[in-house]
């Protein structure tokens, strides 16, 4: 089964396209965590209990780790160890390198820690691509148009009369031989989505920015989903985490994971197989 | 001091151009130190020992240590530790991310670990790039042209008559109010190399691909470098660590770095205070 039609499967047996941002940052972690061996991993254990099932994805910012310390590897495991093999887990290391290195990346990050799917920097092209859409099980969500503020210094020149991140999807949609690339648009670039569920009908679409960024999230599920509702991956990862900074922050985070669910909900067509 | 006149102080003192890319592929490693508690730092401080006088650099590749597992950490700090303080470290990880993010990455790479450079992807624009270059004595290596066979995929595309990497090299230096911004070009890429010199005179430039990737060494000295013979930092790899896959590894690797050393001597002009 190739990396689309499991994100779909999680997507059906969810009933969801969220995804939460699992993003620790040590400075807002509740005071009741602070004291234990591995705060990062104890909260966003935490985190994963109260919000599994309302989920399609997780996504772990591997900067977050990164900026641990010695720790971070191991907060890195524990937390893809406390989440359920149903719910697809992302990488997002925005790697990408010459086709000997980004082969050890990709090694890293799907067998030995096994995430089900990561973010890919394009710019060094094929090659540095290549090895994350080796195995079909796995996906590489290409950077197309990022949702920051800068996003459109490179990603939106002009070349052959489009912009650059289109010329990235309508290359990148012919090395996907095996289903298994999907592409990174802002919630906060509505133009551009569109763009991509034209150029990539069917792709896994991992939009960040609907929650603290403020992006457009109506616009969002009405250009990202295909005609059953399904493949966009709308990231949320502040204002989940931090609903609350007190000791309900699990339940706080519950309440606002659900709220985008049902947002989300209500803004897709009905759908006769659609759970919750 | 800026990072440019700290490589340029590392580049005088050591009268050397030359970088090694400390990549170790636990694959190749030499017998004799499989054994050992932590074989790559093993292998990685006895080349440093046999090669320190005749290098301005290091590049440590991080996909080599995310490959590690668990123990990649470890060996990245005890590489780093092997490296006397006068030579400059470079943390080729390629990273790049919206702002919070970078930041991230920037403190990991330069206050966790202490590199003093870092290559970064300016695909995602001037925010994600920033968090790089805000401690001047920091430098970071943009991406620009590559060595890989990918490069031109989307780096040579034509944006306003010119390549997509001239235009990530014009916007850069209107960024680089700090002295402490580079680019990466390929020795294999002699074109990009001579625009980089004329659009960013001065500008360090990291020059991967002269040794086991058969660039163009000559023209590489002759286009990386400033009036005084200075700047570019010519990195060989697999070509230095594996001149011997025997017990003499380290005398191989000295004889290997010597042999590079002194031919970019010989293309360089002559100058009076060169040491060696």
């Amino acid at each position: 089964m190739n990396f689309s039609q499991r994100l779909r499967n999680a997507q059906d047996r969810s009933g969801s396209l969220l995804c939460i941002g699992l993003d620790p940052d040590e400075r807002l972690l509740p005071p009741g965590l602070r004291g234990r061996r591995n705060p990062a991993a104890a909260f966003n254990r935490l985190i994963v209990e109260a919000t599994e099932d309302l989920v399609c994805a997780y996504k772990l910012n591997l900067a977050f780790y990164e900026a641990m310390g010695a720790g971070g590897r191991r907060a890195l495991e524990e937390t893809l160890a406390a989440i359920p093999s149903r719910v697809i887990t992302i990488g997002d290391g925005k790697r990408g390198d010459i086709g000997n290195s980004s082969e050890l990346y990709a090694r890293a990050l799907f067998k030995d820690l096994g995430f089900d799917a990561c973010t890919v920097n394009p710019y060094m092209g094929r090659d540095s691509v290549e090895p994350f859409t080796a195995d079909e099980r796995r996906g590489a969500f290409l950077l197309a148009a990022t949702s920051n503020p800068g996003a459109g210094d490179f990603q939106n020149l002009r070349v052959r009369g489009r912009p650059l991140y289109e010329e990235v999807i309508r290359r990148a949609v012919q090395w996907n031989t095996r289903g298994n690339i999907g592409f990174v648009v802002g919630a906060t670039q509505p133009a551009a989505l569109a763009r991509a569920c034209a150029l990539a009908p069917g792709a896994p679409l991992l939009i960040p920015g609907i929650g603290a960024q403020g992006g457009d999230l109506p616009g969002a599920v009405r250009s990202g989903c295909d005609a059953e509702g399904r493949m966009a991956v709308l990231n949320a990862g502040r204002s989940v985490l931090y609903a609350s900074a007190g000791r309900d922050f699990a339940e706080a985070a519950r309440e606002a994971a659900l709220d985008l669910h049902r947002t989300i909900g209500s803004l897709l067509p009905p759908r006769g197989d659609r759970a919750r």
